[in-house]
């Protein structure tokens, strides 16, 4: 059996995917000797010990890091400097730090200035996530077949980088490496953006069900329905990521922007071959997901 | 039990939604008493006859709705006003003419003046599909639970608009009434606009992942995904739906620009409390939907 990665690993924020960590590192003996949770809310706290996926809980992040080689932050993005100034000082030489954040840029920006010497800063972000939250909402298997994307410095120590990469490799996910800048737009595409788009179009609809004095969304079955699912993700997060993603964020929708009113501007104009054009590239690249089995 | 509602129903486009009528239409005896499909497609006449889901295919539309006592247009709406000026002569008197169309608005425009007399006509719209598409991709069990629109004439026959009703009921749908305009507005918000985001965000998407040289699409799995499935529907069918809806969807479009827009001023402008009313306002929809067993 391969040694465990950390001695005592320590999760700030055990909720979807914090709690996940939780499970699948507690459901194998290769992770981690000791495992810590560190919460604010103490309903949550009582929940994760009820659950029985850690050693231990705190309440306070300073004491929760305390004597750990492993710290992986698992909250909204925009707590992390909140967050970094408690547990700076009481991070121990050797620890590595790494997070499960959805924004790449801002975590550099706010943990780096306050890394300790010796601490070794490994951003990460698992592409895995479902609509609900909290640590009810985890399961150990939630990372199988997801990427997670590391985006380490230029002067990470490789073995800091390594142990975090064969981490998520024993949770079943496939590691990608690319720089922050990169990660941030990549994400604003495939993520950031659709959620933007499933928020706003929701109160469109509403808004119109308020006009017409239809009950519109009694209709959503079709299209509708897929992305009120997204619709229906955590507002603390999401807030974070919008705001901790803003550069790639907007050029992403302005990109969509000028390509939605394109579209609307052939439907306009009757321009068949146009349209039928962007729905055979909606087809072919749905196509691609299947292949790759993403889809 | 119930007498069957036609003696000779003709099927005209037996693809996802035509080959679940005649399907739901052959596992009962009070649908109709003979089942003729027309398809321009020698394969698909040849498959709908192997499937055992009709009594008899026609190549000619004329030819396919001689004797029938119900019609049921279910091709994409592009292709009503040339099927029509050829099964017009020869639709009997008292014959009840309907559709599966997703606008309603230009199936008044392109049937009605054609319309001989004594023939009723009730536009109707199944509130059903997946993202398949062919008549292997219909199933007997498609509209149950789902909604139904017809959108009647004012002067149409009421014995014929809930003869269509009834159809439908029977098929395990729920039926609504409204007028076309109403129709056009409520599904250009719930389903067109969806799918006209969809289809665009793959293409945005596709650029950027051509610029980057990075495989965004690799990483989909969050979000994005959501939206292909939306995006590899039918072509013929969705380009005929948005130029056969133009003027709601570019509404639509519109006021769904203008509500992004206003999201991302707020992203760009760090306006937390604006950003968090409207990611809650779409998860008060998403519960309003699972409350409605929409979801």
């Amino acid at each position: 059996m391969a040694e465990p990665l950390f001695r005592r690993l320590c999760i700030i924020g055990p909720g979807l995917i914090g709690s996940s960590i939780a499970r699948f590192a507690r459901s194998r003996d290769d992770i981690a000797t000791t495992l810590v949770a560190c919460a604010q809310s103490a309903a949550t706290r009582a929940r994760v010990l009820e659950l029985g996926i850690v050693d231990q809980v705190e309440a306070d992040p300073a004491r929760a890091v305390e004597g750990c080689d492993g710290v992986i932050l698992c909250i909204p993005v925009g707590a992390y400097a909140g967050v970094m100034a408690r547990i700076a000082p009481h991070l121990a030489p050797g620890c590595i730090l790494t997070d499960a954040g959805s924004t790449k840029g801002s975590v550099v920006r706010d943990l780096l200035p306050l890394l300790p010497a010796g601490v070794h800063l490994v951003p990460g972000h698992p592409m895995a996530g479902t609509e609900y939250s909290g640590p009810d909402a985890g399961f150990a298997t939630l990372f199988e077949g997801r990427y997670v994307i590391l985006t380490p410095l230029p002067d990470s120590d490789p073995t800091a980088v390594e142990r975090v990469a064969e981490f998520w490799r024993r949770a079943g996910a496939m590691i990608e490496t690319m720089d922050p800048a990169t990660h941030d737009k990549v994400v604003a595409i495939v993520s950031h953006l659709p959620h933007l788009i499933a928020f706003t179009i929701c109160g469109t609809a509403d808004d119109l069900a308020q006009e017409t004095r239809e009950a519109v969304l009694k209709f959503a079955a079709s299209g509708f329905r897929d992305f009120t699912r997204i619709a229906s993700s955590d507002v603390a997060m999401w807030r974070d990521v919008f705001l901790n993603n803003r550069e790639a964020l907007l050029e992403m929708l302005a990109r969509f922007s000028e390509d939605a009113h394109a579209l609307g501007r052939a439907v306009r104009y009757g321009e068949a071959e146009f349209i039928e054009d962007r729905i055979k590239r909606g087809r072919k690249i749905r196509q691609g997901l299947i292949d790759r089995k993403q889809a």
